[in-house]
């Protein structure tokens, strides 16, 4: 996320010529079962500011006669999705690309065990939209997430406020063909639309990244499968990454770039948590394999031309 | 709140005797309508965490599959009043003390002007329980309100983060006859048969302290009326204090005293806010009416005896 990252490649396209893209901040399934992802989801990231009262109020003196703005932007939250997990922002998937009912069968052969996954997480049960396993909801489908929320008295202990602000951040992972400036705006229109007349409320935006998928035909992708399958000694599986690398987008459509997202990293590496790490075992496998998909891309070019 | 002043009290009555409490931690209506509160609300305060999945997660690899504990927190909490702004606790209106419609009228006749109170805090509505006029809602009405919620990222800018916990600070005003330990119990049991399998919820509870009201009858009510009535040149008010002093329903349980409670406050000074301030008119005039009460209390005391 750059805001002045898509100005730069406008600014340098001569410089930044290239046959093609090699991005390696990417997952695969597992050392035994490598990987390569051939999509991302894109992002809208807004921030969300609910005001009450002008100033902190005691909550004894007038709780229960003025909105906290807590409460009402709990309630605005809960709203947003419904009772089957569908994000209920009016328009929000009327953008999105449906698979065909053998592109999810495909997609669902990964290898995935649920209650592996529920025992990594310790959790009694997993959540999301009805009708979509865990690899889709995560791989296919759009998300709403809140990323953080805070106001009123965090400290230790009991203080008996009734605050003027609460506050949220909350990011929405896109999929073809949903534009993250569209979404962005949906939301923000809908949020608004939703706050009580007790409150004021107010919605900025941060740095987004649009949805891409990448290619798995062509010299780059099976340069990549190559290579893979030379230092791993297994065919990778394409996988759909629920991640976002806004410049994906932005080096196709400002350089005309495809990519391929050849990463070595793990689920498991806790990325954006306490304790990310980095396996040895991935890093010495991915400088064994880079070199490679050099060579096998080399070796189609030639060949084509 | 204190934890240990009851058992200070239980161990040192014999030093504590007494005639009469006098506080001087409550407001009235203003300089030019002195008032006397004869009733506080009690207290439960309660703090809850909603654990997730084990870790901090990246919203995008996991985010639409596993539940995000701020979306399940903002859900449980949107639930807890329903439309009708009454809360959703089984139970919890159940030893609620209603006023007779002689007792609510005299009670709106303090002076209060919606619009002025709008004005003041720069709202464009109240909000409260419906039926009850604002004055009642602070008064003689039991409150639910958020004191503090937060959990995921909360600094500049944006992270991507499905948090592993969210937390929030609950606290509940009582009015006679209810008992804080046994709303705080409803909570609980009420909060955790809320919470879905995707999350593990934790209740605990902070002090809390009962609701009061004191008499308006007797020699020490009489005696604060007219050292009020000398100093200010009008007739005090009896009002329902909206806050809560758990040491007033102490004293009256362990140490079988009453309680005046003539305070000189202003609901305007920002008390447990910032820019919290007490003005020197009103400090002067405590002092000037303090000893006005002892005057009339020894005088009444003495016709008595």
């Amino acid at each position: 996320g750059s805001s002045n990252l898509g100005g730069f490649l406008e600014a340098n396209k001569d410089k930044l010529k290239a046959d093609i893209v090699l991005v390696s901040d990417t997952s695969m399934i597992s050392l035994e079962t490598p990987s390569i992802e051939t999509g991302l989801r894109g992002l809208a990231y807004m921030e969300v500011e609910v005001t009450g009262p002008n100033r902190d109020l005691h909550s004894g003196v007038y709780g229960g006669a003025v909105a906290n703005p807590i409460t009402i932007l709990a309630k605005m939250i809960a709203s947003l999705h419904n009772e089957n997990n569908h994000i209920t922002i009016p328009g929000f998937y009327d953008q999105v690309m449906e698979l065909s009912a053998a592109e999810r069968e495909e997609l669902n052969k990964a290898p995935f065990s649920l209650e592996d996954y529920k025992k990594d997480l310790e959790i009694r049960d997993v959540w999301g939209e009805k009708g979509y396993t865990s690899l889709e909801r995560t791989g296919i489908r759009p998300t709403l997430e809140l990323n953080g929320i805070w106001g009123g008295y965090t400290g230790e202990g009991a203080k008996t406020v009734l605050p003027s602000k609460a506050y949220a951040k909350i990011s929405m992972r896109l999929v073809p063909n949903q534009k993250s400036s569209d979404i962005a705006r949906l939301f923000e229109k809908h949020f608004l639309s939703i706050a009580p007349d007790c409150v004021k409320v107010k919605v900025t935006e941060h740095h987004g990244g649009e949805p891409v998928v990448t290619p798995t035909e062509g010299e780059a992708y099976r340069a990549a499968a190559l290579a893979i399958e030379e230092s791993f000694g297994k065919k990778p599986i394409p996988t759909r990454g629920g991640g976002s690398i806004p410049i994906i987008a932005l080096f196709e459509r400002v350089l005309g770039l495809k990519t391929v997202l050849m990463g070595f990293g793990l689920d498991s590496d806790n990325i954006h948590s306490p304790n990310e790490h980095y396996g040895l075992e991935n890093f010495f496998k991915g400088i064994e394999t880079i070199p490679l998909f050099f060579k096998h891309y080399q070796k189609l070019k030639s060949k084509q031309a």
